[in-house]
Protein backbone atom coordinates (compact mmCIF):
# COMPACT_ATOMS: atom_id res chain seq x y z
CA UNK A 1 0.00 0.00 0.00
CA UNK A 2 1.31 3.60 -0.98
CA UNK A 3 1.90 5.36 2.41
CA UNK A 4 2.19 8.94 3.12
CA UNK A 5 6.01 10.71 4.21
CA UNK A 6 5.74 13.46 6.79
CA UNK A 7 8.99 15.59 6.79
CA UNK A 8 9.70 17.29 10.71
CA UNK A 9 11.36 20.31 9.22
CA UNK A 10 12.45 23.58 9.73
CA UNK A 11 15.95 22.95 10.91
CA UNK A 12 17.19 24.85 8.42
CA UNK A 13 14.32 25.58 6.11
CA UNK A 14 16.49 25.32 2.82
CA UNK A 15 17.93 21.94 4.17
CA UNK A 16 14.21 21.09 4.36
CA UNK A 17 13.11 21.96 0.54
CA UNK A 18 16.08 20.26 -0.25
CA UNK A 19 15.29 17.13 1.11
CA UNK A 20 11.63 17.25 -0.19
CA UNK A 21 13.25 17.80 -3.42
CA UNK A 22 15.15 14.47 -3.07
CA UNK A 23 12.08 12.05 -2.60
CA UNK A 24 10.87 14.00 -5.72
CA UNK A 25 14.37 13.48 -7.97
CA UNK A 26 14.50 10.41 -6.65
CA UNK A 27 11.11 9.08 -7.72
CA UNK A 28 10.33 7.28 -10.93
CA UNK A 29 7.54 8.91 -12.18
CA UNK A 30 5.91 10.30 -15.36
CA UNK A 31 3.02 12.90 -13.65
CA UNK A 32 2.03 14.30 -10.60
CA UNK A 33 -0.10 11.10 -9.14
CA UNK A 34 3.11 8.71 -9.58
CA UNK A 35 4.95 10.62 -6.67
CA UNK A 36 4.37 10.09 -2.61
CA UNK A 37 2.16 12.05 -0.82
CA UNK A 38 4.49 14.00 1.22
CA UNK A 39 3.61 16.52 4.42
CA UNK A 40 6.28 18.79 5.64
CA UNK A 41 6.14 21.43 8.76
CA UNK A 42 8.33 23.53 8.22
CA UNK A 43 8.84 24.41 11.68
CA UNK A 44 10.74 27.02 12.48
CA UNK A 45 9.88 27.54 16.11
CA UNK A 46 12.02 24.66 16.75
CA UNK A 47 15.72 25.80 19.06
CA UNK A 48 18.85 25.47 17.61
CA UNK A 49 19.91 22.06 18.08
CA UNK A 50 23.28 22.35 18.58
CA UNK A 51 23.25 25.11 20.84
CA UNK A 52 21.22 22.55 23.19
CA UNK A 53 23.47 19.71 22.85
CA UNK A 54 25.76 22.22 24.87
CA UNK A 55 23.58 23.32 27.32
CA UNK A 56 23.56 26.70 25.60
CA UNK A 57 20.18 26.76 24.25
CA UNK A 58 16.34 25.69 24.75
CA UNK A 59 15.18 22.28 24.55
CA UNK A 60 13.96 21.67 20.83
CA UNK A 61 12.07 18.47 22.08
CA UNK A 62 8.86 20.19 22.29
CA UNK A 63 8.08 21.68 19.18
CA UNK A 64 9.43 18.52 17.31
CA UNK A 65 7.22 16.52 18.80
CA UNK A 66 4.23 18.71 18.12
CA UNK A 67 5.44 18.59 14.65
CA UNK A 68 5.51 14.97 14.44
CA UNK A 69 2.54 14.68 15.84
CA UNK A 70 0.76 17.31 13.95
CA UNK A 71 2.20 14.90 10.96
CA UNK A 72 0.45 11.54 12.12
CA UNK A 73 -2.53 14.07 12.77
CA UNK A 74 -2.90 15.08 8.67
CA UNK A 75 -2.01 11.44 7.64
CA UNK A 76 1.53 10.65 7.89
CA UNK A 77 2.61 7.14 7.74
CA UNK A 78 6.49 7.46 8.36
CA UNK A 79 8.67 10.11 9.54
CA UNK A 80 11.84 11.68 8.56
CA UNK A 81 14.05 14.77 9.77
CA UNK A 82 15.81 16.64 7.52
CA UNK A 83 18.51 17.67 10.36
CA UNK A 84 21.53 15.64 11.52
CA UNK A 85 22.03 17.35 14.95
CA UNK A 86 18.59 16.72 15.60
CA UNK A 87 18.30 13.26 15.54
CA UNK A 88 20.26 13.32 19.04
CA UNK A 89 16.17 14.30 20.21
CA UNK A 90 14.80 11.36 18.27
CA UNK A 91 14.02 8.81 21.14
CA UNK A 92 12.12 11.63 23.08
CA UNK A 93 10.17 12.36 19.83
CA UNK A 94 9.81 8.94 18.92
CA UNK A 95 7.75 7.83 22.19
CA UNK A 96 5.09 10.29 21.13
CA UNK A 97 3.74 9.42 18.33
CA UNK A 98 2.42 5.89 16.46
CA UNK A 99 4.09 5.85 13.73
CA UNK A 100 7.78 4.91 13.12
CA UNK A 101 10.71 7.61 12.34
CA UNK A 102 13.31 6.65 9.69
CA UNK A 103 16.77 7.38 10.98
CA UNK A 104 19.63 9.63 8.23
CA UNK A 105 22.45 7.78 10.25
CA UNK A 106 21.50 4.54 10.58
CA UNK A 107 20.09 4.08 7.04
CA UNK A 108 23.20 5.81 5.21
CA UNK A 109 25.18 3.18 7.73
CA UNK A 110 22.98 0.40 6.24
CA UNK A 111 23.84 1.39 2.69
CA UNK A 112 27.67 1.66 3.41
CA UNK A 113 27.23 -1.60 4.64
CA UNK A 114 25.62 -2.67 1.63
CA UNK A 115 28.12 -1.54 -0.28
CA UNK A 116 30.41 -3.16 1.06
CA UNK A 117 32.39 -0.37 3.20
CA UNK A 118 34.95 -0.90 5.74
CA UNK A 119 36.17 2.04 6.85
CA UNK A 120 34.46 5.58 6.43
CA UNK A 121 35.41 9.57 7.57
CA UNK A 122 32.88 11.46 9.39
CA UNK A 123 32.56 15.27 7.89
CA UNK A 124 30.20 16.79 10.09
CA UNK A 125 29.80 19.78 12.64
CA UNK A 126 31.19 19.54 15.78
CA UNK A 127 28.25 18.89 17.74
CA UNK A 128 27.44 16.00 14.99
CA UNK A 129 30.88 14.43 15.94
CA UNK A 130 30.53 14.88 19.58
CA UNK A 131 27.38 12.97 20.18
CA UNK A 132 28.25 10.05 17.92
CA UNK A 133 25.35 9.66 16.57
CA UNK A 134 27.32 8.05 12.97
CA UNK A 135 29.66 6.12 15.19
CA UNK A 136 27.35 4.08 17.14
CA UNK A 137 25.43 3.37 13.92
CA UNK A 138 28.70 2.59 11.74
CA UNK A 139 30.40 0.64 14.27
CA UNK A 140 26.85 -1.48 14.35
CA UNK A 141 27.17 -2.48 10.86
CA UNK A 142 31.16 -3.08 11.43
CA UNK A 143 32.17 0.00 9.76
CA UNK A 144 35.16 1.91 11.12
CA UNK A 145 34.23 5.76 11.71
CA UNK A 146 37.41 8.10 11.18
CA UNK A 147 37.31 11.66 12.22
CA UNK A 148 39.52 14.38 10.62
CA UNK A 149 42.27 15.61 12.68
CA UNK A 150 41.97 18.98 14.52
CA UNK A 151 43.19 21.25 12.07
CA UNK A 152 40.76 19.19 9.28
CA UNK A 153 38.14 19.69 11.52
CA UNK A 154 38.46 23.28 12.27
CA UNK A 155 38.42 23.77 8.27
CA UNK A 156 35.18 21.75 7.59
CA UNK A 157 33.53 24.07 10.62
CA UNK A 158 34.73 26.90 8.50
CA UNK A 159 33.54 25.58 5.14
CA UNK A 160 30.21 25.34 6.55
CA UNK A 161 29.43 28.34 8.44
CA UNK A 162 31.93 30.73 6.86
CA UNK A 163 31.70 29.53 3.78
CA UNK A 164 28.13 27.73 2.68
CA UNK A 165 26.19 29.25 5.57
CA UNK A 166 27.26 32.97 4.25
CA UNK A 167 26.79 31.90 0.86
CA UNK A 168 30.38 32.29 -0.04
CA UNK A 169 32.42 30.06 -2.11
CA UNK A 170 35.41 27.84 -0.02
CA UNK A 171 38.45 28.17 -2.83
CA UNK A 172 41.02 26.33 -0.86
CA UNK A 173 40.71 23.32 -3.07
CA UNK A 174 44.30 21.97 -2.21
CA UNK A 175 43.52 21.73 1.68
CA UNK A 176 40.26 19.54 1.09
CA UNK A 177 42.95 17.69 -1.42
CA UNK A 178 45.32 17.25 1.27
CA UNK A 179 42.78 16.20 4.06
CA UNK A 180 41.50 13.46 1.56
CA UNK A 181 45.27 12.02 1.54
CA UNK A 182 45.23 11.65 5.21
CA UNK A 183 42.13 9.90 5.16
CA UNK A 184 42.83 8.20 2.18
CA UNK A 185 46.75 6.90 4.02
CA UNK A 186 44.19 5.75 6.63
CA UNK A 187 42.24 3.42 4.60
CA UNK A 188 39.16 5.50 3.68
CA UNK A 189 36.64 4.32 1.68
CA UNK A 190 33.91 7.12 1.69
CA UNK A 191 33.39 10.66 3.02
CA UNK A 192 30.49 11.16 4.51
CA UNK A 193 28.66 14.57 3.92
CA UNK A 194 27.18 14.61 7.51
CA UNK A 195 25.78 17.94 7.45
CA UNK A 196 23.11 18.86 5.31
CA UNK A 197 25.21 22.25 4.23
CA UNK A 198 28.14 19.90 2.93
CA UNK A 199 26.85 18.37 -0.39
CA UNK A 200 26.65 22.11 -1.48
CA UNK A 201 30.07 22.71 -1.04
CA UNK A 202 31.45 19.03 -2.70
CA UNK A 203 29.51 19.62 -5.40
CA UNK A 204 32.21 21.75 -6.73
CA UNK A 205 34.72 19.64 -6.36
CA UNK A 206 37.02 16.36 -7.93
CA UNK A 207 36.97 14.13 -5.11
CA UNK A 208 39.97 11.55 -4.02
CA UNK A 209 37.49 9.46 -2.18
CA UNK A 210 33.80 8.88 -3.15
CA UNK A 211 31.31 10.50 -0.97
CA UNK A 212 28.07 9.55 0.24
CA UNK A 213 24.85 12.05 1.11
CA UNK A 214 22.77 11.39 3.86
CA UNK A 215 20.20 12.91 3.20
CA UNK A 216 19.85 11.43 -0.29
CA UNK A 217 20.32 8.20 1.65
CA UNK A 218 17.09 9.07 3.56
CA UNK A 219 15.35 10.30 0.86
CA UNK A 220 15.62 6.97 -0.95
CA UNK A 221 14.84 4.89 2.24
CA UNK A 222 11.58 7.17 2.43
CA UNK A 223 10.58 6.08 -1.24
CA UNK A 224 11.37 2.73 -0.18
CA UNK A 225 9.25 2.34 2.74
CA UNK A 226 6.08 4.46 1.05
CA UNK A 227 6.21 1.65 -1.62
CA UNK A 228 6.57 3.97 -4.49
CA UNK A 229 9.18 3.55 -6.99
CA UNK A 230 12.73 4.64 -7.11
CA UNK A 231 14.96 5.98 -9.79
CA UNK A 232 17.97 3.94 -11.62
CA UNK B 1 1.52 39.38 14.76
CA UNK B 2 3.78 36.15 12.79
CA UNK B 3 1.92 33.86 11.04
CA UNK B 4 1.81 30.20 9.54
CA UNK B 5 1.73 29.84 5.45
CA UNK B 6 0.06 26.59 4.38
CA UNK B 7 0.72 25.34 0.83
CA UNK B 8 -1.51 23.42 -0.82
CA UNK B 9 0.85 21.21 -3.10
CA UNK B 10 1.57 18.17 -5.33
CA UNK B 11 0.05 19.98 -8.07
CA UNK B 12 3.67 19.33 -9.34
CA UNK B 13 5.56 18.15 -6.24
CA UNK B 14 8.44 20.02 -7.84
CA UNK B 15 6.30 23.45 -8.14
CA UNK B 16 5.59 22.95 -4.69
CA UNK B 17 9.33 22.85 -3.42
CA UNK B 18 9.74 25.76 -5.66
CA UNK B 19 7.45 27.77 -4.13
CA UNK B 20 8.69 27.20 -0.83
CA UNK B 21 12.20 27.79 -1.75
CA UNK B 22 10.92 31.08 -2.54
CA UNK B 23 9.30 32.11 0.51
CA UNK B 24 12.87 30.81 2.10
CA UNK B 25 14.79 32.81 -0.68
CA UNK B 26 12.71 36.02 -0.35
CA UNK B 27 12.73 36.13 3.46
CA UNK B 28 15.39 38.45 5.45
CA UNK B 29 16.98 36.17 7.73
CA UNK B 30 19.92 35.21 9.59
CA UNK B 31 18.85 32.19 11.43
CA UNK B 32 16.17 29.34 11.29
CA UNK B 33 14.03 31.74 13.67
CA UNK B 34 13.47 33.78 11.48
CA UNK B 35 11.86 32.44 8.83
CA UNK B 36 7.92 31.46 8.04
CA UNK B 37 6.36 28.68 9.67
CA UNK B 38 5.78 26.54 6.38
CA UNK B 39 3.15 24.13 6.44
CA UNK B 40 2.93 21.57 3.16
CA UNK B 41 0.48 18.74 1.76
CA UNK B 42 1.88 17.86 -1.23
CA UNK B 43 -1.18 16.04 -2.31
CA UNK B 44 -0.38 13.94 -5.12
CA UNK B 45 -3.94 12.16 -4.94
CA UNK B 46 -5.12 15.55 -6.39
CA UNK B 47 -6.19 14.72 -9.80
CA UNK B 48 -4.94 16.59 -13.04
CA UNK B 49 -6.46 20.32 -12.93
CA UNK B 50 -6.45 20.78 -17.52
CA UNK B 51 -7.69 17.27 -17.69
CA UNK B 52 -10.69 18.67 -15.51
CA UNK B 53 -11.28 21.88 -16.57
CA UNK B 54 -11.46 20.39 -19.78
CA UNK B 55 -14.59 17.78 -19.03
CA UNK B 56 -11.55 14.72 -19.14
CA UNK B 57 -10.61 13.90 -15.70
CA UNK B 58 -11.92 13.36 -12.09
CA UNK B 59 -12.89 16.78 -10.28
CA UNK B 60 -9.83 17.85 -7.87
CA UNK B 61 -11.62 19.85 -5.70
CA UNK B 62 -12.29 17.28 -3.09
CA UNK B 63 -8.91 16.61 -2.62
CA UNK B 64 -7.89 20.17 -2.36
CA UNK B 65 -10.84 20.61 0.25
CA UNK B 66 -9.13 17.54 2.21
CA UNK B 67 -5.56 19.94 2.14
CA UNK B 68 -6.61 22.93 2.97
CA UNK B 69 -8.78 21.77 5.84
CA UNK B 70 -5.53 19.32 7.19
CA UNK B 71 -3.04 22.55 6.84
CA UNK B 72 -5.98 24.98 8.92
CA UNK B 73 -6.21 22.09 11.24
CA UNK B 74 -2.06 21.86 12.02
CA UNK B 75 -2.29 25.84 12.35
CA UNK B 76 -2.32 27.62 9.13
CA UNK B 77 -3.34 31.32 9.15
CA UNK B 78 -3.38 32.02 5.35
CA UNK B 79 -2.91 29.17 2.63
CA UNK B 80 -1.39 29.18 -1.17
CA UNK B 81 -1.70 27.26 -3.83
CA UNK B 82 1.04 26.18 -6.35
CA UNK B 83 -0.83 25.45 -9.57
CA UNK B 84 -2.13 28.47 -11.42
CA UNK B 85 -4.62 26.20 -13.23
CA UNK B 86 -6.18 25.20 -9.40
CA UNK B 87 -7.09 28.38 -9.11
CA UNK B 88 -9.95 27.33 -11.54
CA UNK B 89 -11.74 25.51 -8.76
CA UNK B 90 -10.32 28.06 -5.80
CA UNK B 91 -13.89 29.77 -5.08
CA UNK B 92 -15.41 25.69 -3.88
CA UNK B 93 -12.10 25.79 -1.65
CA UNK B 94 -12.10 28.99 0.22
CA UNK B 95 -15.83 27.83 1.18
CA UNK B 96 -14.57 24.97 3.43
CA UNK B 97 -11.81 26.92 5.31
CA UNK B 98 -12.26 29.76 7.99
CA UNK B 99 -8.24 31.15 6.44
CA UNK B 100 -7.94 33.06 3.49
CA UNK B 101 -6.32 31.56 -0.02
CA UNK B 102 -3.82 34.18 -1.59
CA UNK B 103 -4.85 34.22 -5.64
CA UNK B 104 -1.63 33.67 -7.29
CA UNK B 105 -3.19 35.52 -11.02
CA UNK B 106 -4.94 38.59 -9.04
CA UNK B 107 -1.39 39.31 -7.07
CA UNK B 108 0.62 38.43 -9.96
CA UNK B 109 -1.65 41.50 -12.29
CA UNK B 110 -1.20 43.95 -9.09
CA UNK B 111 2.28 43.41 -9.27
CA UNK B 112 2.40 43.80 -13.23
CA UNK B 113 0.33 47.05 -12.74
CA UNK B 114 2.62 47.95 -9.92
CA UNK B 115 5.38 47.98 -12.51
CA UNK B 116 3.28 49.76 -14.99
CA UNK B 117 3.18 46.66 -18.25
CA UNK B 118 0.08 47.27 -20.48
CA UNK B 119 0.65 44.39 -22.57
CA UNK B 120 1.73 40.65 -20.94
CA UNK B 121 1.73 37.50 -22.92
CA UNK B 122 0.37 34.36 -20.61
CA UNK B 123 2.33 31.26 -20.87
CA UNK B 124 0.22 28.59 -19.16
CA UNK B 125 -1.45 25.18 -19.79
CA UNK B 126 -4.59 24.80 -22.06
CA UNK B 127 -6.57 24.64 -19.08
CA UNK B 128 -5.21 28.29 -17.69
CA UNK B 129 -5.73 29.82 -20.85
CA UNK B 130 -9.25 28.50 -21.41
CA UNK B 131 -10.47 29.23 -18.41
CA UNK B 132 -10.03 32.87 -18.24
CA UNK B 133 -8.19 33.08 -15.16
CA UNK B 134 -5.39 35.79 -15.88
CA UNK B 135 -7.11 37.74 -19.06
CA UNK B 136 -10.00 38.33 -16.16
CA UNK B 137 -7.49 39.50 -13.68
CA UNK B 138 -5.07 41.57 -16.40
CA UNK B 139 -8.35 43.62 -17.68
CA UNK B 140 -9.16 44.58 -14.14
CA UNK B 141 -5.32 46.14 -14.00
CA UNK B 142 -6.18 47.91 -17.37
CA UNK B 143 -3.41 45.19 -18.83
CA UNK B 144 -3.64 43.66 -22.26
CA UNK B 145 -3.00 39.63 -21.90
CA UNK B 146 -1.34 38.03 -25.27
CA UNK B 147 -1.35 34.43 -26.02
CA UNK B 148 0.71 32.24 -27.88
CA UNK B 149 -0.43 31.65 -31.15
CA UNK B 150 -1.29 27.73 -31.66
CA UNK B 151 1.86 25.84 -32.41
CA UNK B 152 3.72 28.20 -29.41
CA UNK B 153 1.02 26.86 -27.43
CA UNK B 154 1.25 23.28 -28.34
CA UNK B 155 5.09 23.86 -27.49
CA UNK B 156 4.74 25.08 -24.09
CA UNK B 157 2.14 22.47 -23.14
CA UNK B 158 5.13 19.49 -24.09
CA UNK B 159 7.28 21.81 -22.28
CA UNK B 160 5.23 21.08 -19.28
CA UNK B 161 3.73 17.86 -19.70
CA UNK B 162 6.73 15.85 -21.46
CA UNK B 163 9.88 17.37 -20.30
CA UNK B 164 9.24 19.47 -16.89
CA UNK B 165 6.85 17.00 -14.96
CA UNK B 166 8.89 13.95 -16.57
CA UNK B 167 12.10 15.57 -15.08
CA UNK B 168 14.08 15.83 -18.70
CA UNK B 169 15.63 18.90 -20.06
CA UNK B 170 13.79 20.89 -23.31
CA UNK B 171 16.75 21.30 -25.44
CA UNK B 172 15.21 23.38 -28.27
CA UNK B 173 16.22 26.81 -27.65
CA UNK B 174 15.87 28.04 -31.37
CA UNK B 175 12.25 27.39 -30.85
CA UNK B 176 11.61 29.70 -27.68
CA UNK B 177 13.74 32.15 -29.22
CA UNK B 178 11.32 32.48 -32.37
CA UNK B 179 8.30 32.35 -29.93
CA UNK B 180 9.50 35.20 -27.99
CA UNK B 181 10.70 37.04 -31.06
CA UNK B 182 7.24 36.75 -32.46
CA UNK B 183 5.52 37.99 -28.75
CA UNK B 184 7.65 41.22 -28.92
CA UNK B 185 6.59 42.30 -32.07
CA UNK B 186 3.26 42.07 -30.65
CA UNK B 187 4.31 44.75 -28.13
CA UNK B 188 3.98 42.33 -25.11
CA UNK B 189 6.55 43.49 -22.32
CA UNK B 190 6.67 40.94 -20.23
CA UNK B 191 6.51 37.20 -19.97
CA UNK B 192 4.03 35.63 -17.48
CA UNK B 193 5.55 32.39 -16.60
CA UNK B 194 1.79 31.02 -15.52
CA UNK B 195 2.45 27.58 -14.70
CA UNK B 196 4.68 26.42 -11.80
CA UNK B 197 6.52 24.31 -14.00
CA UNK B 198 7.38 26.89 -16.10
CA UNK B 199 10.33 29.05 -13.78
CA UNK B 200 11.89 26.00 -13.63
CA UNK B 201 12.39 25.41 -17.57
CA UNK B 202 13.18 28.84 -18.29
CA UNK B 203 15.83 29.15 -15.36
CA UNK B 204 18.18 27.73 -18.21
CA UNK B 205 17.40 29.94 -20.91
CA UNK B 206 18.55 33.78 -21.68
CA UNK B 207 14.99 35.44 -22.43
CA UNK B 208 14.39 38.26 -24.51
CA UNK B 209 11.32 40.10 -23.13
CA UNK B 210 11.26 40.62 -19.09
CA UNK B 211 9.66 37.60 -17.73
CA UNK B 212 7.62 37.47 -14.46
CA UNK B 213 6.97 34.08 -12.03
CA UNK B 214 3.71 34.60 -10.46
CA UNK B 215 4.95 31.81 -8.46
CA UNK B 216 7.88 34.53 -6.81
CA UNK B 217 5.47 37.16 -6.81
CA UNK B 218 2.82 34.72 -4.28
CA UNK B 219 5.57 34.05 -2.29
CA UNK B 220 6.67 37.49 -1.38
CA UNK B 221 2.84 38.34 -0.91
CA UNK B 222 3.01 35.15 1.62
CA UNK B 223 5.54 36.29 3.41
CA UNK B 224 4.05 40.15 3.87
CA UNK B 225 0.65 38.44 4.81
CA UNK B 226 2.59 36.81 7.41
CA UNK B 227 4.56 39.57 9.13
CA UNK B 228 8.06 38.22 8.02
CA UNK B 229 10.61 40.39 6.27
CA UNK B 230 11.07 40.78 2.74
CA UNK B 231 14.91 40.41 1.06
CA UNK B 232 15.26 43.87 -1.29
Amino acid sequence: MKKTIGIIGGMGPLATCDLMKKIIENTEATCDQDYPRICVDCNTNIPDRTAAILGQGKDPCPEMIKSAIRLQCIGADVLIVSCNTAHYFLENVEKCVDIPILHMPRETAKELAKQGVRKAALLATNGTIQCGLYDQELNKQGIDCIHPNTEDQQMIMSIIYDYVKAGKPYKCVEKIRAMQDRLANQGVEKLILGCTELPIAFAQWDTLIPTIDPTDVLARSAIRYANYNLKN
